[in-house]
């Protein structure tokens, strides 16, 4: 066998200039005219509000998305979710991170606290204890890690009950050498998917309400919270309007998928008129089967937690995904092997960690290939 | 920012050496003594039968693993799903392939026949046009692709109806310059999963049948299968019984699964008497609601596409899954923050290709770290 001469560089779906048919499938495409466009929608949204963004880089893992997001799309920094993540954020230029998370024990503390020096950094805490391991770490660092006491808004995932036990946790926050309290987490992630605006509109606002209280009591303790932080792209538009978070933490809301395809406005458009800018373009391989025809996309390209990928057209439906192949319901039989489908993942976050690259498209060519930075990145 | 002092590889879980305790979570645990026990059953296995087996590296896209199975598990060779994964194995010293799977259109086809100038490569057709595509390709790279006749065994996803269908494609595939007609792939996915051993045995006979009627008329047309692929870990005791298979093509029995924990043999045991020895360990990470701690494993660590995973601890379940998180129910309130938990993936093979490594564990000491070699290669 001549290891020479095997080339380096077969698992990159495609190469800038090229036109899109000829993008190796499955793959993960970037349309760069409606993702312009979110990010566009998103800087007004927040400019008209005076909001900040901290767009959530967990749903796309990519350093150059943050970098867009904070160059042209108005955000003020990132979030994400893993010491590890962020590690391979700062490694790539990006220099205020919140992790949006509790970070514990003390190898991870001791890790954030060395990135601390490098960049800011943020972290959530919601346990007493964390708050010595995290201090102790970042005095051993020499380095400042600012922290927000999270809140259980109603998700009852983690976080403090809001009101004297978030106040508490803000003292020993203040009191701790080498962390300084910055502010409220008060994401409230289980009801960004909720369908009906007006079930949507309800969790948000007890949340709010739980959130303003909280605020106050910080308020009257002495503890301004400069930074109160949450809302998702289900709920951007409300949280502006009870006007309580202070910075945006929206993720999905550049890509879209085909669960926020179900979460609707009062109007009955999509969340803030988001567009779907992300696609797997899957590749028909097999009609061996009339009416039944196998595309190469199944559940190693497309996380199917929230449901099976809708296909950009009408009368093509995904039926059934098995580990490398996506199962379609093509009644007409109008498909053919080597024809291309657009797929809308049924949840983006996961599904852009399923990939190494992102084929960014303008038209029919090739404009950018761009690494999926953190991808993999769990600790 | 200081780049310099950012060391590379923190994202590596732990290191050879370490104690299972400070491996970083989430991490992708084999036991390594379950790991050689399960080895060793299908080595036995194939011997006492005088069948070939062909490991399926899709289950752990993993060389280290695929080498083991072929120098210490009997194996004659690896399947894998995509030509990129084949690569991938070529480059890391497999020379024994076979794609099972359709190789569509002019790009991968080249890209194979390149491949199979460097290493057997055996490949799936189920349609008279993918003769043509890989015997061209082949021709330009002076290379020998072999080909198995795939047949739809019952499964309804790829290949040509058994019997006469399949004796026209492989008459096309012994007349194409520079392919080789080795024998049928009789592959069939959809019974592995069914609980009862007697309804699965059912859908075994009715394809063993098909097969069987289908190596006959090839041989009545002169043409010998060498090669009758199939059978997967649900399937392969009933399979060899049948007599019809003679290359076994299990994955999932070196790591089995909590789907296939509840797939049963005639007494009630696993297939095979396989064991489980593939896990992810999680850390909790946050306890502040009392009785539903939090885990660090949520849907990037763990694929649910076949249900929740399993918690390897009686009083402990695995409750729902979001991006990082993992709730659980701990009604008796044992779990402070910080406590490792074992989880058996409900699916294994999408659940290894979300990690880069796998921690392989012996007792309480890490013995090694393996690269997921072919982790998101999709094409």
């Amino acid at each position: 066998m001549d290891l020479e001469t095997l080339e380096v560089g077969y698992d990159i779906p495609a190469r800038p200039g090229q036109r899109v048919v000829e993008v190796l499938t499955p793959a993960l495409i970037i349309d760069l005219d409606r993702f312009e466009r979110n990010l566009g929608r998103m800087r007004n949204f927040i400019a008209r509000h005076g909001l900040r963004l901290r767009a959530h880089a967990k749903t796309h893992k990519s350093a150059d998305i943050a970098l867009r997001q904070i160059v042209e799309g108005g955000a003020c920094g990132i979030c994400c979710q893993k010491v590890s993540e962020a590690e391979a954020f700062v490694r790539a230029g990006i220099t205020d991170i919140l992790v949006s998370n509790e970070v514990r024990g003390d190898a991870r503390a001791d890790r954030l606290a060395w990135l601390a020096a490098k960049a800011r950094i943020i972290v959530c805490v919601d346990d007493i204890r964390s708050v010595g391991e995290l201090s102790l770490a970042a005095q051993r660092h020499g380095s400042t890690l600012e922290v927000l006491v999270e809140i259980d808004c109603g998700a009852h995932r983690c976080g403090v009950a809001p009101g004297a036990a978030a106040v508490d946790l803000a003292c020993a926050v203040n009191e701790a050498p080498a962390l300084r309290f910055e502010g409220l987490q008060a994401y409230q992630g289980s009801l960004q998917h909720i369908e009906a605006p007006v079930e949507r509109r309800r969790n948000a606002e007890t949340a709010a309400q739980a959130t303003r209280t909280t605020v106050e009591m910080l308020a009257a303790a002495g503890m301004e919270c400069r930074t109160v932080g949450g809302a998702g792209t289900g709920s951007f538009a409300m949280d502006a309007e009870l006007g309580v978070i202070n910075e945006l933490q929206c993720g999905s809301y550049i890509f879209m998928d085909a669960h926020y395809d179900r979460v609707k406005e009062d109007g009955g458009g999509k969340p803030g008129g988001m567009e779907n800018a992300l696609f797997v373009m899957a590749g028909v391989m097999s009609t061996a089967i009339p009416g039944r025809p196998v595309c190469d996309a199944g559940l190693k390209a497309l996380a199917v937690d929230s449901g099976l990928p809708r296909v950009d057209r009408a009368e093509i439906r995904y039926v059934r995904a098995t580990d490398e192949h996506g199962v379609l319901d093509d009644p007409e039989r109008v498909l053919d092997v080597g024809d291309r489908l657009l797929l809308v993942p049924g949840h983006c976050d996961p599904t852009c960690n399923l990939h190494d690259w992102y084929v960014a498209v303008r038209g029919e060519r090739v404009e950018a290939i761009w690494p999926v930075t953190a991808r993999g990145k769990l600790f």
